[in-house]
Protein backbone atom coordinates (compact mmCIF):
# COMPACT_ATOMS: atom_id res chain seq x y z
CA UNK A 1 0.00 0.00 0.00
CA UNK A 2 1.16 3.70 -0.81
CA UNK A 3 0.59 6.31 1.56
CA UNK A 4 -1.00 9.75 0.22
CA UNK A 5 1.86 11.07 -0.27
CA UNK A 6 2.85 7.93 -2.75
CA UNK A 7 5.64 6.62 -0.73
CA UNK A 8 5.80 3.37 1.10
CA UNK A 9 5.32 3.18 4.66
CA UNK A 10 8.51 2.34 6.61
CA UNK A 11 9.85 -1.39 6.59
CA UNK A 12 7.90 -3.07 9.07
CA UNK A 13 10.94 -5.88 9.41
CA UNK A 14 13.09 -5.63 12.59
CA UNK A 15 16.97 -5.07 11.72
CA UNK A 16 17.26 -8.65 11.85
CA UNK A 17 14.95 -9.63 9.81
CA UNK A 18 16.06 -6.96 7.37
CA UNK A 19 19.54 -8.22 7.10
CA UNK A 20 17.83 -11.94 6.31
CA UNK A 21 15.81 -10.24 3.61
CA UNK A 22 19.07 -8.78 2.52
CA UNK A 23 21.09 -12.31 2.25
CA UNK A 24 18.13 -12.87 0.22
CA UNK A 25 18.42 -10.96 -2.40
CA UNK A 26 22.03 -11.35 -2.19
CA UNK A 27 22.31 -15.07 -3.48
CA UNK A 28 19.18 -14.56 -5.59
CA UNK A 29 21.22 -11.95 -8.02
CA UNK A 30 24.01 -14.30 -8.14
CA UNK A 31 22.00 -18.05 -7.70
CA UNK A 32 18.73 -17.02 -9.41
CA UNK A 33 15.35 -17.89 -7.96
CA UNK A 34 16.11 -21.88 -8.89
CA UNK A 35 19.50 -21.48 -7.50
CA UNK A 36 18.57 -20.42 -3.76
CA UNK A 37 17.24 -22.74 -0.96
CA UNK A 38 16.31 -21.36 2.27
CA UNK A 39 19.21 -23.13 4.29
CA UNK A 40 21.51 -21.14 2.12
CA UNK A 41 19.92 -18.00 3.29
CA UNK A 42 20.10 -19.27 6.60
CA UNK A 43 23.51 -20.51 6.46
CA UNK A 44 25.15 -17.80 4.73
CA UNK A 45 23.34 -15.00 7.65
CA UNK A 46 24.32 -17.14 10.11
CA UNK A 47 20.41 -17.96 11.45
CA UNK A 48 18.78 -20.70 12.26
CA UNK A 49 16.62 -22.18 9.92
CA UNK A 50 14.12 -22.52 12.20
CA UNK A 51 14.23 -18.45 12.82
CA UNK A 52 13.87 -17.95 9.35
CA UNK A 53 10.83 -20.64 8.35
CA UNK A 54 8.76 -18.84 11.72
CA UNK A 55 8.91 -16.03 9.60
CA UNK A 56 8.65 -17.14 5.67
CA UNK A 57 7.23 -20.41 5.63
CA UNK A 58 8.25 -20.80 2.00
CA UNK A 59 11.08 -20.05 -0.08
CA UNK A 60 8.09 -18.08 -2.53
CA UNK A 61 7.15 -16.23 0.80
CA UNK A 62 10.53 -15.96 1.77
CA UNK A 63 11.38 -14.26 -1.91
CA UNK A 64 8.16 -12.57 -1.93
CA UNK A 65 9.25 -10.36 0.98
CA UNK A 66 13.13 -9.65 0.12
CA UNK A 67 11.78 -8.60 -3.16
CA UNK A 68 9.34 -6.20 -1.80
CA UNK A 69 11.76 -5.11 0.77
CA UNK A 70 14.34 -4.51 -1.86
CA UNK A 71 13.31 -2.40 -4.27
CA UNK A 72 10.74 -0.26 -1.56
CA UNK A 73 11.00 3.24 -2.69
CA UNK A 74 12.36 5.81 -0.58
CA UNK A 75 10.36 9.33 -0.04
CA UNK A 76 8.74 10.62 -3.04
CA UNK A 77 11.07 13.22 -4.42
CA UNK A 78 9.17 16.89 -3.55
CA UNK A 79 7.39 18.91 -5.92
CA UNK A 80 9.42 21.42 -8.37
CA UNK A 81 6.51 23.60 -9.79
CA UNK A 82 6.70 22.66 -13.12
CA UNK A 83 6.34 19.32 -15.06
CA UNK A 84 9.17 19.26 -17.11
CA UNK A 85 11.08 19.09 -13.75
CA UNK A 86 9.27 17.11 -11.82
CA UNK A 87 9.64 14.81 -14.70
CA UNK A 88 13.40 14.88 -15.09
CA UNK A 89 13.62 14.67 -11.21
CA UNK A 90 11.45 10.74 -11.49
CA UNK A 91 13.53 9.93 -14.09
CA UNK A 92 17.03 11.02 -12.58
CA UNK A 93 15.85 8.97 -9.59
CA UNK A 94 14.80 6.10 -11.51
CA UNK A 95 18.61 5.76 -13.07
CA UNK A 96 19.74 6.31 -9.87
CA UNK A 97 17.85 3.21 -8.25
CA UNK A 98 17.78 0.97 -11.25
CA UNK A 99 21.15 -0.18 -10.64
CA UNK A 100 20.57 -2.37 -7.72
CA UNK A 101 16.27 -2.77 -8.62
CA UNK A 102 17.28 -4.25 -12.39
CA UNK A 103 19.97 -7.09 -10.98
CA UNK A 104 17.21 -8.21 -8.03
CA UNK A 105 14.17 -7.98 -11.24
CA UNK A 106 16.13 -9.28 -13.60
CA UNK A 107 16.85 -12.69 -10.89
CA UNK A 108 13.53 -12.75 -10.43
CA UNK A 109 11.74 -11.78 -14.14
CA UNK A 110 11.48 -15.99 -15.06
CA UNK A 111 9.67 -16.65 -11.48
CA UNK A 112 7.22 -13.53 -11.68
CA UNK A 113 5.68 -15.27 -14.93
CA UNK A 114 4.89 -18.62 -13.25
CA UNK A 115 4.18 -17.15 -9.42
CA UNK A 116 1.36 -15.46 -8.66
CA UNK A 117 2.13 -14.32 -5.08
CA UNK A 118 5.61 -12.63 -6.62
CA UNK A 119 3.99 -11.63 -9.36
CA UNK A 120 1.80 -9.30 -6.97
CA UNK A 121 4.81 -8.01 -4.99
CA UNK A 122 6.07 -6.96 -8.32
CA UNK A 123 3.00 -5.50 -9.21
CA UNK A 124 2.36 -3.57 -5.64
CA UNK A 125 5.62 -2.51 -4.75
CA UNK A 126 7.35 -1.62 -8.31
CA UNK A 127 4.62 -0.59 -10.65
CA UNK A 128 2.03 0.34 -8.62
CA UNK A 129 4.19 2.76 -6.87
CA UNK A 130 5.52 4.00 -10.25
CA UNK A 131 2.12 4.87 -11.34
CA UNK A 132 1.18 6.65 -8.29
CA UNK A 133 4.34 8.85 -8.69
CA UNK A 134 3.46 9.72 -12.77
CA UNK A 135 -0.13 10.41 -11.79
CA UNK A 136 0.61 12.46 -9.26
CA UNK A 137 3.19 14.40 -11.51
CA UNK A 138 0.17 14.59 -13.79
CA UNK A 139 -2.21 15.66 -11.70
CA UNK A 140 0.04 18.45 -10.48
CA UNK A 141 0.68 19.45 -13.95
CA UNK A 142 -3.17 19.49 -14.62
CA UNK A 143 -4.02 21.95 -11.31
CA UNK A 144 -1.40 24.26 -12.74
CA UNK A 145 -3.33 24.32 -15.79
CA UNK A 146 -0.31 23.41 -17.49
CA UNK A 147 -1.30 20.42 -19.44
CA UNK A 148 -5.12 20.11 -20.06
CA UNK A 149 -6.84 17.22 -17.73
CA UNK A 150 -7.86 14.87 -21.27
CA UNK A 151 -3.98 14.94 -22.58
CA UNK A 152 -3.24 12.41 -19.46
CA UNK A 153 -3.31 8.71 -21.13
CA UNK A 154 -3.76 5.81 -19.71
CA UNK A 155 -2.48 3.92 -21.84
CA UNK A 156 0.36 5.29 -21.86
CA UNK A 157 1.46 6.82 -18.44
CA UNK A 158 4.01 4.43 -17.81
CA UNK A 159 6.76 5.45 -20.86
CA UNK A 160 9.14 6.81 -18.92
CA UNK A 161 9.73 5.08 -16.40
CA UNK A 162 9.08 1.36 -18.85
CA UNK A 163 11.18 2.91 -21.60
CA UNK A 164 14.15 3.55 -18.90
CA UNK A 165 13.61 0.03 -17.18
CA UNK A 166 14.09 -1.60 -20.67
CA UNK A 167 17.27 0.11 -21.28
CA UNK A 168 18.79 -1.20 -17.91
CA UNK A 169 16.72 -4.49 -17.96
CA UNK A 170 19.01 -5.10 -21.74
CA UNK A 171 22.58 -4.96 -21.27
CA UNK A 172 24.68 -2.98 -23.12
CA UNK A 173 23.18 0.58 -22.95
CA UNK A 174 21.90 2.12 -19.73
CA UNK A 175 20.13 5.14 -20.09
CA UNK A 176 21.79 8.50 -18.81
CA UNK A 177 20.95 11.80 -17.48
CA UNK A 178 21.13 12.69 -21.33
CA UNK A 179 18.56 9.87 -22.02
CA UNK A 180 16.27 11.42 -19.52
CA UNK A 181 15.87 14.97 -20.33
CA UNK A 182 15.71 13.71 -24.49
CA UNK A 183 12.87 11.48 -23.05
CA UNK A 184 11.48 14.33 -21.24
CA UNK A 185 12.07 17.31 -23.38
CA UNK A 186 11.16 15.90 -26.85
CA UNK A 187 9.15 13.46 -25.95
CA UNK A 188 6.98 13.09 -23.20
CA UNK A 189 6.17 17.22 -22.31
CA UNK A 190 5.48 17.81 -26.27
CA UNK A 191 3.13 14.63 -26.60
CA UNK A 192 0.84 16.28 -23.35
CA UNK A 193 0.97 20.40 -24.58
CA UNK A 194 -2.11 21.04 -26.42
CA UNK A 195 -1.11 21.03 -30.28
CA UNK A 196 -0.73 24.11 -32.95
CA UNK A 197 -3.52 22.60 -35.79
CA UNK B 1 25.12 -10.10 -39.58
CA UNK B 2 21.57 -8.67 -41.29
CA UNK B 3 20.85 -8.69 -44.85
CA UNK B 4 20.60 -5.57 -46.93
CA UNK B 5 16.94 -5.94 -46.46
CA UNK B 6 17.10 -5.91 -42.89
CA UNK B 7 16.49 -8.97 -42.60
CA UNK B 8 18.65 -12.06 -40.90
CA UNK B 9 19.28 -14.69 -43.39
CA UNK B 10 17.73 -18.34 -43.14
CA UNK B 11 19.00 -20.92 -40.40
CA UNK B 12 22.44 -22.24 -41.15
CA UNK B 13 21.50 -25.61 -38.68
CA UNK B 14 19.52 -28.94 -40.21
CA UNK B 15 16.82 -29.80 -39.39
CA UNK B 16 18.08 -32.39 -36.83
CA UNK B 17 20.17 -29.23 -35.68
CA UNK B 18 17.18 -26.82 -35.35
CA UNK B 19 15.31 -29.50 -33.54
CA UNK B 20 17.99 -29.97 -31.04
CA UNK B 21 17.82 -26.34 -30.29
CA UNK B 22 14.06 -26.10 -30.07
CA UNK B 23 14.42 -28.58 -27.32
CA UNK B 24 17.17 -26.40 -25.69
CA UNK B 25 15.16 -23.28 -25.42
CA UNK B 26 11.66 -25.29 -24.34
CA UNK B 27 13.82 -26.66 -21.10
CA UNK B 28 15.53 -22.95 -20.82
CA UNK B 29 11.90 -21.80 -20.64
CA UNK B 30 11.03 -24.55 -18.24
CA UNK B 31 13.82 -24.32 -15.97
CA UNK B 32 16.28 -20.86 -16.41
CA UNK B 33 20.02 -21.43 -17.60
CA UNK B 34 21.03 -22.63 -13.98
CA UNK B 35 18.46 -25.70 -14.42
CA UNK B 36 19.67 -26.30 -17.88
CA UNK B 37 22.18 -29.45 -18.52
CA UNK B 38 23.30 -30.65 -22.39
CA UNK B 39 22.29 -33.85 -21.02
CA UNK B 40 18.62 -33.21 -20.47
CA UNK B 41 18.80 -31.77 -23.91
CA UNK B 42 20.22 -34.33 -25.06
CA UNK B 43 17.88 -36.65 -23.82
CA UNK B 44 14.79 -34.96 -24.00
CA UNK B 45 15.60 -34.83 -27.99
CA UNK B 46 16.34 -38.58 -28.03
CA UNK B 47 20.06 -37.50 -29.59
CA UNK B 48 23.73 -39.00 -27.96
CA UNK B 49 25.34 -36.13 -25.79
CA UNK B 50 28.10 -36.59 -28.31
CA UNK B 51 26.03 -35.37 -31.26
CA UNK B 52 24.99 -32.08 -28.98
CA UNK B 53 28.76 -31.94 -27.93
CA UNK B 54 30.37 -32.25 -31.34
CA UNK B 55 28.23 -29.30 -32.69
CA UNK B 56 28.06 -27.04 -29.43
CA UNK B 57 31.54 -27.74 -27.27
CA UNK B 58 30.08 -26.05 -23.79
CA UNK B 59 26.41 -25.08 -22.80
CA UNK B 60 27.02 -21.69 -22.84
CA UNK B 61 27.42 -22.03 -26.68
CA UNK B 62 24.38 -24.65 -26.99
CA UNK B 63 22.49 -21.65 -25.27
CA UNK B 64 23.58 -18.97 -27.13
CA UNK B 65 22.98 -20.89 -30.91
CA UNK B 66 19.06 -21.61 -29.10
CA UNK B 67 19.03 -18.32 -28.12
CA UNK B 68 19.29 -16.65 -31.85
CA UNK B 69 17.59 -19.58 -33.23
CA UNK B 70 14.76 -18.76 -31.69
CA UNK B 71 14.20 -15.46 -32.17
CA UNK B 72 15.37 -14.93 -35.57
CA UNK B 73 12.91 -12.69 -37.18
CA UNK B 74 11.36 -13.44 -40.37
CA UNK B 75 11.61 -11.43 -43.10
CA UNK B 76 11.04 -7.40 -42.90
CA UNK B 77 7.62 -6.36 -42.98
CA UNK B 78 7.01 -4.65 -46.63
CA UNK B 79 7.24 -0.77 -47.13
CA UNK B 80 3.75 0.45 -46.66
CA UNK B 81 4.61 4.16 -47.84
CA UNK B 82 4.18 6.35 -44.87
CA UNK B 83 5.58 6.57 -41.99
CA UNK B 84 2.93 6.22 -39.66
CA UNK B 85 1.82 3.15 -40.88
CA UNK B 86 5.17 1.64 -41.42
CA UNK B 87 5.69 1.99 -37.37
CA UNK B 88 2.31 0.21 -36.92
CA UNK B 89 3.17 -2.81 -38.87
CA UNK B 90 6.57 -3.20 -37.07
CA UNK B 91 4.58 -2.59 -33.78
CA UNK B 92 1.75 -4.82 -34.67
CA UNK B 93 4.92 -7.60 -35.49
CA UNK B 94 6.69 -7.15 -32.15
CA UNK B 95 3.57 -7.63 -30.18
CA UNK B 96 2.60 -10.74 -32.25
CA UNK B 97 5.98 -12.45 -32.02
CA UNK B 98 6.90 -11.11 -28.71
CA UNK B 99 4.94 -13.82 -26.33
CA UNK B 100 7.33 -16.07 -27.89
CA UNK B 101 10.29 -13.89 -27.88
CA UNK B 102 9.98 -12.71 -24.30
CA UNK B 103 9.62 -15.99 -22.54
CA UNK B 104 12.65 -16.74 -24.08
CA UNK B 105 14.50 -13.09 -23.45
CA UNK B 106 12.99 -13.52 -19.43
CA UNK B 107 14.30 -17.04 -19.42
CA UNK B 108 18.55 -16.12 -20.33
CA UNK B 109 17.96 -12.38 -18.68
CA UNK B 110 19.88 -13.34 -15.29
CA UNK B 111 22.51 -15.25 -17.44
CA UNK B 112 22.92 -12.30 -20.24
CA UNK B 113 24.10 -9.89 -17.87
CA UNK B 114 27.20 -12.50 -16.68
CA UNK B 115 27.46 -13.99 -19.89
CA UNK B 116 29.60 -11.76 -22.74
CA UNK B 117 29.03 -14.27 -25.51
CA UNK B 118 24.73 -14.39 -24.43
CA UNK B 119 25.15 -11.01 -24.33
CA UNK B 120 26.48 -10.97 -27.52
CA UNK B 121 23.76 -12.72 -29.70
CA UNK B 122 20.67 -10.98 -27.66
CA UNK B 123 22.47 -7.77 -29.00
CA UNK B 124 23.33 -8.98 -32.21
CA UNK B 125 20.51 -11.30 -33.10
CA UNK B 126 17.66 -8.93 -30.90
CA UNK B 127 18.47 -5.73 -30.15
CA UNK B 128 20.47 -4.54 -33.43
CA UNK B 129 18.06 -6.32 -36.03
CA UNK B 130 15.56 -4.24 -34.53
CA UNK B 131 17.82 -0.99 -34.44
CA UNK B 132 17.89 -1.91 -38.46
CA UNK B 133 14.43 -1.98 -38.99
CA UNK B 134 13.55 1.08 -37.23
CA UNK B 135 16.74 3.29 -39.15
CA UNK B 136 15.07 1.49 -42.80
CA UNK B 137 11.69 3.00 -41.54
CA UNK B 138 12.94 6.84 -40.66
CA UNK B 139 15.26 6.60 -43.67
CA UNK B 140 12.24 6.42 -45.96
CA UNK B 141 10.09 8.56 -44.05
CA UNK B 142 13.23 10.99 -44.76
CA UNK B 143 13.63 10.17 -48.18
CA UNK B 144 10.01 11.00 -48.76
CA UNK B 145 10.21 14.44 -47.21
CA UNK B 146 8.06 13.27 -44.35
CA UNK B 147 10.33 14.16 -41.67
CA UNK B 148 13.76 16.14 -41.34
CA UNK B 149 16.74 14.37 -41.05
CA UNK B 150 17.74 15.66 -38.02
CA UNK B 151 14.41 14.49 -36.56
CA UNK B 152 15.88 11.28 -36.17
CA UNK B 153 17.02 10.83 -32.23
CA UNK B 154 20.38 8.95 -31.76
CA UNK B 155 19.10 8.55 -28.15
CA UNK B 156 15.56 7.50 -28.41
CA UNK B 157 15.23 5.22 -31.65
CA UNK B 158 14.32 2.07 -30.04
CA UNK B 159 11.33 3.93 -27.81
CA UNK B 160 8.58 2.15 -29.77
CA UNK B 161 10.35 -1.58 -29.52
CA UNK B 162 11.53 -0.55 -26.34
CA UNK B 163 8.76 0.43 -24.30
CA UNK B 164 6.82 -2.75 -25.98
CA UNK B 165 9.27 -4.75 -24.90
CA UNK B 166 9.02 -3.46 -21.23
CA UNK B 167 5.18 -4.40 -21.29
CA UNK B 168 6.22 -7.80 -22.34
CA UNK B 169 8.61 -8.26 -20.33
CA UNK B 170 6.50 -7.45 -16.39
CA UNK B 171 3.77 -9.25 -16.48
CA UNK B 172 0.54 -7.81 -16.41
CA UNK B 173 -0.40 -5.33 -18.77
CA UNK B 174 0.86 -7.24 -22.37
CA UNK B 175 0.18 -3.95 -24.78
CA UNK B 176 -2.28 -4.15 -27.48
CA UNK B 177 -3.32 -3.15 -30.92
CA UNK B 178 -4.29 0.01 -29.29
CA UNK B 179 -1.08 0.59 -27.34
CA UNK B 180 0.64 0.62 -30.80
CA UNK B 181 -1.55 2.70 -32.29
CA UNK B 182 -1.74 5.49 -28.69
CA UNK B 183 2.17 5.44 -28.69
CA UNK B 184 2.73 6.00 -32.64
CA UNK B 185 -0.27 8.59 -33.38
CA UNK B 186 0.18 10.21 -30.13
CA UNK B 187 3.91 10.10 -29.04
CA UNK B 188 6.52 8.74 -31.82
CA UNK B 189 5.05 10.43 -35.38
CA UNK B 190 4.52 13.81 -33.56
CA UNK B 191 7.60 13.71 -31.89
CA UNK B 192 9.38 13.51 -35.51
CA UNK B 193 7.07 16.18 -37.63
CA UNK B 194 8.42 19.89 -37.55
CA UNK B 195 6.65 21.54 -34.28
CA UNK B 196 4.61 24.68 -34.88
CA UNK B 197 6.21 27.47 -32.90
Amino acid sequence: MLDDDGTAPASHWSPREIELLSTTVELLRQNGYDGLTVDAVASAARASKATVYRRWPSKSELVSAAFAEAVRPGPAPAPTGSLRDDLIQLGDLICQNAGAHMATIRAVLVEVSRNPGLNQELQRHFVDQRRALMHQILQRAVERGEIAADAVHDELWDLLPGYLAFRFLIPGDPPTAQTVRALVDDIIVPSLLPRAQ
